[in-house]
């Protein structure tokens, strides 16, 4: 049987670009489906660099002008790699010409722009899908089983960390390719929306709505040199964020976000404590889930780490690659994340986070920047 | 020479008792000096306890109101090991008697008590020191002496946590012997005073003063028969609290503290980010500091495990002990403590924490319920 | 320029034809080279299986017989991933026929036939590489760096062990498809081929020439049901092997391989001790290399753990990857092997481990089954 | 009622000295019997010395003549302390004296010696023991338990190592206070007699007889200056020995040392790996026990790291002393054997390892140097 064509156009070609394409290009030798992804256009401003990037990964052809390429017929899902100010306006247009649409985190530059989106795409009723990929890590996927499972009875703690220490050196310019995360204008926080989204996407999958926060903000280093303007120019994004919260469930949150945490790169850690078992996971050891089972006899209780590798069916993803012992990478997410989009199309069941989803942890995003800024706790809006 | 007695009288026979006991009797022969510690006398109400404590523990004698312990002229030393209600009581009166003081932390019930004991010992001018022993764990005393050579280079970040899962059973009881942790009537409050007390002290010793805090507290569970009165009654205590804040270095703080993280025992776990070296300590693990020092050379950059063990001198305290990779436990912090009070007789530069150094960590505490109260930020008052 | 093709010829279609095959699909875009590798034709017996695989995987074209293969005009690379009673016969057969030959490990059944291949790639000048993947794990390959910067100082210990669990199982059968590793037939022999080869590998690479050995081999299941015969039959594999041995550098070995250890599904890891720096990895965190400094100062020593992740340059393959602290997966070091193997043709050096390097493997495989079966130390043999 | 008073005489004062000491004194307090435990008389050849050492562990007199110190009526017990090659003749004379013997490890320089040595204890019928102290580590005591219920299912592999570093500095010298262990005359052997030892009295304990060894020694250094003599001199200890054997049980020992394992200090681990559990401990950590639980449900199973610190009952020895989350030091290993000791002489049940439990170990000593030195395969004499 033939299988039907899902053409990808990409706007962008930096990271996220690449690690998308990636999936893209993995998804029908591990995950098989009745699709087959086609990467059937890359776009970017920049002629030269948009062509290198195509060749590269095979997009068949190429654009400067994102709105040429959701003007295609030849394209059937907008993939929008952009930095976070582009999101909303690509999206709008995106949903108005009817493609199903893969936008990278967070949503929006904040709620309001967020609704739209939304808006357009329940209006237009085109598939939608935002890249937590973090969710589909597979010993994430196995926590969520065991929440859903009900193992972890009543939840008293969700605590999660993002600590890097990239932007230590004050001589670090902001702003432009590569440094747009540092310039609020493009990215429309720092480290919220860039570090805590993905903390505050997992948290809400895993253990719902948050009610209320309260914040604290920081930027240690006060001015940079803007790549753009070549001047030094007041730095406006947070380079580190606190925040403690409460959910609806009467469980308390503490999460903590930075740039300055020496000795870190992508240190994302999240864990829950529940009456009857506890949870720990780390990217920096991504194939790893932590467990404390207060249900094991009283002499043997410790906390296990399961090496999430197993595929003879115990652990999410893993039948489709190799064998136990044999970890995969933080690739594999995005590969996951594209397999289960095919399988919301072909199931008609759509697989989050979709926009929707998304909004809900942007309001979490402006109430803590909220709080932060008047120094008091601070409702969270409902999505 | 003949040694000259330090004659303790020890009031309490619980877990503190013990573990100051255990170091009174080790300290002469790890850390030989010019006093030699004798068991003078133990003192608490009932008689039969005391008794079988003292004769178990090896006390001369005992006594059953502690006014007549203080009264006695054969005593050199009181040791308050009551529940926190009773410390400023005994502790005035033991400074007004010319004792020196050791005395259980948290210093007092709230910053009004602490300040007139820091007066009382000030005035009497007798030597004074609370009991927060993780000071002198020597992968903690390892972790100071770094920050004073100068090797983190300005600090950014500060986080503890002092995590418990003990009082998930909501069946167990509050108040009296063992229990009365759980009773704010005895005890002040509840995880603040417990536990944070430490993480504060140790933070203010490692990172200086703590200006403002925003904190938030839980009582999970809400009524609990109360062993005193033999009715359920309302729980006062903090069973969680996490707090936000600014020391005066700029550095940002994140504590948490909870009796209801399912899977740790004692885990209290500390984390400093510098601009050059951070660390990381874990009372779990209380023989390891963890270092990343960012001037190594960049391919061989890892967080590295110091088992803080070296008996040749480079680790604090271990060339008293035994051999490399031989690992000393929890109570050796208490001996240590021991060790150091009689140097600073010796040498009369009074080792800290003083009663003034604990006022500061009360400070912070009551800053902390007060800002959980009115949910605020709160400027926390100079000791 | 466009680029030269390298059309690959792939017999077998088990787990390393789908590890082999995700490589060469991905080697092009992530170290992009002037060839560029098509997947031109996929062989095996049965003409279903293998159609499917090359359906799923976009070979061009199949084969059913393996001498066809060989004779096509259109195949530059042959990919020899049939169990290893195949490998002689193959390679012998593509070297004559003038192709470049990668063939997975054990390089053959033993010394004899090993030669018989090395003697025929030679004879015939063609490229020739055997998939002893770990040396290309980013973390080995900082580890072999290091050594050659000579910052061990002399060697003392060579320790290694490969352990798996998938056998303890008595009903498991030998045999077959997928099971052909328990039937010494097809393989050689047990752990021995299968996992100490591995160790040896690194081994060699890492530390030299090993001189002599003593082996000892046990089969814990002495019959199972083999799944050709239906029969139940002895089992004539090694389950467990240990060995001792000494290297020409005066270092010390200690290897130990078995499928019988409960909790350990592929617990590859290799320690060496020298005077002046230990290192130490494992499989099951492959992304981490641990080191031990004797260089650092005193109180700072530890053992210390990198995150192989580093793109700025420090760390091997990975700033063709993605940012510091995102790891990758076991699948990349085939991908690494193929972007050397590429690049060994390009810059006419071949990289390793050749034909010749594995059979200096093979000498110490069959020195250890020499030594096991007549219970003595054994010199290896020269290769 | 009064306690029996139980008498020490001890010869020695080393590290070994000091450690028992410690242990005497702590016994009464934290394991309370009907005895109490005399620190009576401390002998050893330096009148000075010795006398300092009473004086600091307040022993009540001192002797010069070990002779002397077994004459005297009022000891109970004579702790031998000396290099091993004093361990034979005083025991041989503490036992026709009728004194009870606590003897250090190994039991003797020989097999010839160590029969001699329970033939001359089972003869005058006094209680004995050897001061194999890993026995009495809460985990490791823990894991004798979990055996003991069957809960590893056939028993396949068998894992030790001992690891130290000490010895390398080629400039170090051998005899003499605090260096005799390098000094073959004294200790009778090198690595073999001090470390492997230990790592076989437990794997004896744990998994039962050794039928055969196979092993290999080495002297990295060959002469070092000997401090007896002021000349250069051979080195005639084992400075690493490795060796693999046959249990009884069938299931098979790989076992290592060396003091040239640059970055461990004291790293005394075993691992056993049984059918249905495996079991892994290391004395750097040695308040952890971690287990593989097999029959954990499939998706929850991996290696639990059980923090053996709980009062309650569940975790050997820890109900005397502190709270979970505590951990204790090696020197309460000591506390417990003494404690076990007197709980022997009470309930008329010796507890191990006696004399002749040692003798087993003996037996394994001298197999194995028997067999570096043939190099061949050696059956271990029954004790």
């Amino acid at each position: 049987m033939a299988k039907k064509p899902l053409r990808v156009g990409m706007i962008g070609y930096g990271f996220m670009g690449r690690a998308h394409s990636n999936a893209y290009k993995q998804v029908g030798q591990f995950f098989p489906s009745n699709h087959e992804v086609v990467l059937q256009a890359a776009c970017a401003r920049n002629a030269d660099e948009v062509k290198k990037f195509a060749d590269q990964w095979g997009y068949a052809s190429t654009e400067t002008d994102w709105r040429k390429l959701i003007e295609r017929k030849d394209i059937d899902v907008i993939d929008i790699c952009t930095p976070n100010n582009m999101h909303k306006e690509i999206a709008i247009a995106a949903a108005a010409a009817g493609k199903a649409i893969l936008c990278e985190k967070p949503l929006a530059m904040n709620v309001p722009e967020g609704r739209e989106m939304v808006a357009a795409v329940e209006k237009a009723g085109v598939p939608n899908m935002v890249w937590y990929n973090y969710r589909r890590i597979p010993a994430v996927t196995l926590a969520k089983k065991l929440i859903d499972e009900g193992r972890l009875g009543k939840i008293f703690h969700y605590r999660a960390k993002f600590l890097q220490d990239w932007t230590i050196k004050s001589d670090l310019p902001q702003g432009g390719q590569g440094l747009w995360r540092l310039d609020a204008a493009a990215a429309g926080s720092g480290v919220s929306g860039d570090l805590l989204a993905h903390c505050i996407d997992t948290s809400i999958w895993l253990n719902g709505r948050l009610d209320s926060v309260c914040a604290m903000t920081e930027t240690f280093v006060k001015e940079r040199m803007h790549t753009l303007t070549g001047k030094v120019e007041k730095v406006s994004i947070d380079d580190a964020c606190t925040f403690m919260g409460r959910y609806e469930n009467g469980s308390l949150a503490n999460f903590e976000s930075t740039r300055y945490a020496r000795g870190h790169k992508a240190l994302y850690t999240f864990e829950i404590n529940g009456e009857d078992m506890s949870l720990f996971w780390d990217l920096h050891d991504l194939h790893r889930l932590q467990i404390f089972d207060y249900k094991v006899e009283g002499k043997l209780r410790g906390w296990s780490s399961i090496h999430v590798t197993d595929n003879g069916g115990d652990h999410p993803y893993m039948k489709n690659w190799w064998v136990p012992g044999l970890a995969i990478g933080y690739d594999s997410s995005f590969t996951h994340q594209v397999a289960d989009f095919i399988q919301g199309l072909e199931s008609g069941t759509p697989q989050g986070p979709t926009f929707k989803d998304a909004l809900e942890t942007q309001c979490v995003l402006d109430a803590i920047l909220d709080s932060a800024k008047g120094q008091k706790w601070v409702d969270v809006a409902k999505a």
